[in-house]
């Protein structure tokens, strides 16, 4: 193919249909760039490992509400002395009071907005993204959200539970000290109801698992892996809404997250350490979420389910289209965001 | 009720479903703020009226791929003198050319984005927003828009059609020049779908268009009025994914944007600018987003359908919570909200 026209074949967009979701994307390489083209200049400020004024540091345990959880080698609770702390969160979008009734204000329906909305504090040091931890740190991280998902998945007024990270200012993220949080709600989320439904519609013409049918498609091609271990398989998203979006998918079939054992907990921890430390470095310490896709609490048909998580970099500004249509323009391929971040090292 | 227990009441979350979509969404107004607070200092710059580095700009023409359609009160085809100007975007989501096969990569569907996407230049100034031109301006826009949709609807390729207008960097802008956007493809928008379903089943189940009930509901509370002219009616969304969501609802009942008649594209004029105009004034010119939504191109059961449009401020940063749950956390009450832009008057 002469220059000019692989050039061509290379704008040409595409578009792209997620195969759990049936969401179409738009793949637009013409408008994309080489990841060095979104590092944000000057945007990471040198911070300490201690801040007096943060809330989540030690030291400052009175700041927060009383912890409901914590991994600590010793001390009383709500003192320093703890590896990961979970308060709840002070601006709780959801909370423990109120009633589980739905009411009706004029031609709509409302409730209470009951539920939980919790912060892990990941570490005591101020300064430190999940990946830039010892493994042991993130082993004890992982165990926490183990932790916090049981302790929440029990509950009959709960219908799901979503653990998520937001890194950076472009994530939403107010306080900089590491930290996830966890908010369970008495409703199901619009997202994983599209997601059930199109595993269980999967499941029911091709008699399985979608998920699993992904990752053995994925690990045929690897143009889209980013990373593999015994437990996991990180690629990057064939339709993927932002550019470098990454899923981490367990190999072994299960729908719930704390369905993991200790060996896959292990492992996890070595995976997130690894992919976002790929993506920081390829990226330039981007702003970015991740999210942990589990089951709902309470029953449903959900053999056609399959936890994993899934990581967005915030790096591009999402415009009217994405938020008129819901088809989101994606302008980086995700075989190139591939192929760069196996490339890629954490940033030194 | 003792004021602790009042704010403690102000404070508790709420739960509340999208009529059309069935989405919930929680309304935080414990997280929430006055309008002042969400104002940014300092990024508004002062511009001028022409630039001449600027694609938009009249003298510019070449500098833009040529243009398919104009209103111009004189000149030639791609110089100046016109009041409107639509132009093929250069950096194009969609394409004209491609093929209309979907192919399989591995287990997933691609197919070539094929399409359009088009550039509506609003003005030949370069510095003003779309409210604060004058009305047989902002009328041109208008029927601008009408124009490009009829141009497209009637494509059988075509699925669809999406207008929409990005202001302001946080709304995914990059030229300042005002414009609005058009993207038309070949495949149903996830958002159209859903819209579309819960019309159909508000039809069944309740035998009327769930967009005119709204309507009469909207009018009976008056608590989410912003405005109300003979053909339109302006209010806040009540389960609206962000702060000072505006919907505007055609008071006819019509599935299709282009089936306005003259008289009500008139008054549609007059509702942006007056719409715009207060957020601008109450928010302090925040970005925004707005898209106007309207019945697919191609044949589908659309009785149940209401064109409309739907303005979204950009003042909050969504989190990993919005991404990973698709669950919105609005920390504005629409109730009041609808209450500080009806006391509003834009910025002078």
């Amino acid at each position: 193919m002469p220059e000019r026209a692989r050039r061509e074949a290379d704008f040409q967009p595409e578009l792209r249909k997620n195969l759990v979701t049936r969401e179409w994307v738009i793949i637009a390489k013409g408008r994309g760039r080489r990841p060095a083209d979104f590092v944000r200049e000057g945007e990471s400020e040198v911070m300490r490992v201690h801040d007096d004024k943060c809330p989540f540091c030690p030291g400052n345990e009175a700041k927060t509400p009383p912890e409901v959880f914590a991994i600590r080698d010793g001390g009383r609770p709500n003192s320093s002395g703890w590896t990961v702390r979970v308060v709840p969160n002070k601006f709780a979008a959801l909370r423990a009071s109120g009633s589980d009734q739905v009411r009706r204000v004029g031609l709509h329906s409302a409730r209470d907005g009951f539920g939980a909305h919790e912060v892990i504090i990941e570490s005591p040091d101020h300064n430190k993204d999940l990946w830039e931890m010892e493994l042991t740190q993130i082993e004890a991280v992982v165990e926490c959200y183990w932790q916090r998902y049981l302790a929440y998945e029990a509950r009959e007024t709960l219908q799901h539970v979503l653990l998520f990270r937001n890194q950076g200012r472009q994530a939403g993220t107010s306080l900089v000290h590491p930290h996830s949080q966890l908010i369970a709600g008495p409703v199901m989320p619009h997202q994983l109801q599209v997601e059930l439904q199109g595993g269980a519609a999967y499941w029911e013409y091709l008699g399985r698992c979608v998920y699993c049918a992904l990752i053995d498609d994925e690990k045929r091609s690897g143009e889209r892996v980013v990373m593999e271990t015994e437990h996991f398989l990180a690629v990057t998203a064939f339709a993927g809404k932002y550019p470098f979006e990454t899923w981490i998918l367990p190999k072994r079939h299960a729908i719930r997250f704390p369905a993991m054992n200790e060996a896959e907990a292990e492992d996890l921890a070595r995976v997130l350490k690894d992919v976002l430390g790929r993506l920081a470095g390829c990226l330039g310490r981007p702003s970015y979420n991740f999210a942990i896709h589990s089951a709902p609490t309470a029953e449903h048909n959900v053999r056609a389910y399959h936890w994993h998580i899934e990581i967005f970099p915030r790096i591009t500004t999402l415009g009217g289209f994405e938020l008129g249509s819901d088809i989101y323009i994606n302008v980086v391929a995700p075989e190139d965001a591939a192929r760069y971040l196996r490339e890629s090292d954490p940033p030194s």
